[in-house]
């Protein structure tokens, strides 16, 4: 299985050049947009939200990443991560799922298409690589060279906003195993208390609670709690 | 055929990772995206919209229907209507769908997976039902045990708006064999005339017309008829 | 593989339902929504993106095109160029990537399905005459009848913004190797440098480039050159 995750939006061609690429190259595997809108230009708040997507696929998924701003200017990378591989660029996206587990391996994409647009790496580099991978190719027949890393030093758990979907819930980088269910979280100078599911607060009411994906989110019964708080993206959360 | 149908919005992961427990439960079985955009937290227009679609689908067909406001509040349901079947919240949204046929059966979802999180029991308990149903199981094999039901008493066609889409044509809940094609319909105290074809009324003039799926629909030629009209989801329709 | 090409937006059934129909008909040939924001209404504009996207897609690829305002009222057409078929309305959408090739071969499509609605064509007739053609049936076997067409004569190059996507970036009708490297593009009343990648132009600066599919465009570096510049498809270039 691939699963995209990038922050081109579903608009234009880019997606679907990115599936037809991987169509062709791994005919028989399942391709499924995982994220389109992952945070534009902003490789740090992806990296958090890719980490905690990365559960419950089967053993050699592959998470195609392409949240790459100045397109291409840094280098592409193969991490695999116990059964997962991600392939993405150089510039934080790919470490926090690294940063996960015990061991992750790293190898540097040196092959290069003949026909290298100056735009899209993501189809003309990345998705034949994820592709190769998928087919069970290993990462040096994919065109990786294995390279030894020294870890960013980010924290485990990153006390941001990182992300808002389309129903105004603001996720944050915060795994909710981290956090006592008694705990009050400070947010734009406003202060949440735990709910346990939707429909124990009243609508409109703001809260927090721990999402589909093991982070805590804030979250408002059945209207957006974004714009309530008026909260973006790197926004800072206490607790 | 496993057709996706919810309030969701094509933003985040939610979309993808329905589609993930999908392939990984069933992987020889197509799934679409049929609808991502239902009337958000709007179960009884949905039911309306849901109910039209259901057409022209092969036998077999699982409709994975998630409107569920107060997310997860409600019994989950299943409901096999003639040769399709309908998974999704006991809040209205299969109830339209059933009533159009003779001799809907009912279960009730009993099975509950070992990880059942708060906020997205698409992705962890319709979705596998789905699957199952997908594969050719029983309802009862797939979670479901057998239920009688008194039908919700809403009339056959609803006279209101359920639906306004990309181009900003408004769906009503009423079906097309109920307005004679001479018919004069009222809404936003504007009155307005069947068209027979978009190109048959000068650009920006609005009209009614059948749509696709057999709805009695308000269109503008070229332009938004919603946005002239100032219609929303909810709006009473005379005739 | 059946690649579409609409203005319908993602909202809405529509795409979902075009998938089914070519899933029926077709069922183990891949679809791609290849773009879906195609210039509303627009399709000599849409034209001109279409025969751009036309490059790397395997041998056989159907492209089905649905731009098409007064829905219905032109006549469906087929056209073979080289490997790749298209099918959509004879208004122009199909020209430009005819035009490109040497002897494009043009069918009108006679076929009418029973049931063919007022407003949904690609659905009911473009969608089954496609998914025939991907099968590996001759035009004539999907439903079409050879004809004889003289080419519109629209330019080979089209100086104006044809698409804007979701970065603001404005692709115009322009190959790149139409354009000298070191040419001054003017737009908008301002004067815009070839730069050779994103990276080397400070953040919100714009410039123009030759894009992943072979087009001038106009972008700014993680900003919306169409935005900044107040660009809208349609709008003359200069150089």
């Amino acid at each position: 299985m691939i699963l995209t995750f990038t922050d081109f939006g579903r608009e234009g061609p880019y997606l679907g050049q990115l599936e037809i690429v991987l169509h062709r190259l791994a005919p028989n595997v399942p391709v499924v947009h995982l994220m389109a809108d992952a945070p534009r230009f902003k490789p740090r708040s992806a990296a958090y939200v890719l980490a905690a997507l990365a559960h419950d696929v089967p053993d050699g998924t592959v998470f195609l990443g392409v949240v790459d701003p100045d397109a291409g200017a840094r280098e592409p990378l193969i991490v695999r991560t116990g059964a997962y591989w991600f392939v993405g660029p150089d510039n934080g996206l790919l470490e926090v799922a690294a940063a996960h587990v015990e061991s992750a391996a790293w190898w540097q994409i040196e092959w290069r298409p003949d026909d290298l647009s100056v735009g899209f790496h993501g189809r003309d580099l990345y998705a034949p690589v994820a592709a190769r991978l998928a087919l069970g190719m290993t990462p040096e027949a994919a065109g990786g060279v294995t390279i030894e890393r020294v870890p960013v030093d980010w924290p485990a758990d990153l006390n941001e906003v990182i992300y808002i979907d389309g129903f105004g819930n603001a996720t944050t980088g915060i795994r909710g195993s981290q956090l006592a269910p008694t705990a009050t979280l400070e947010v734009s100078g406003r202060r949440l208390a735990k709910a346990e599911a939707y429909g124990t607060v009243a609508p409109g009411e703001a809260f927090w609670y721990v999402n589909s994906d093991g982070l805590v989110e804030i979250a408002a019964n059945r209207s957006s709690a974004a714009q309530a708080l008026g909260l973006a993206v790197g926004d800072p959360i206490r607790f």
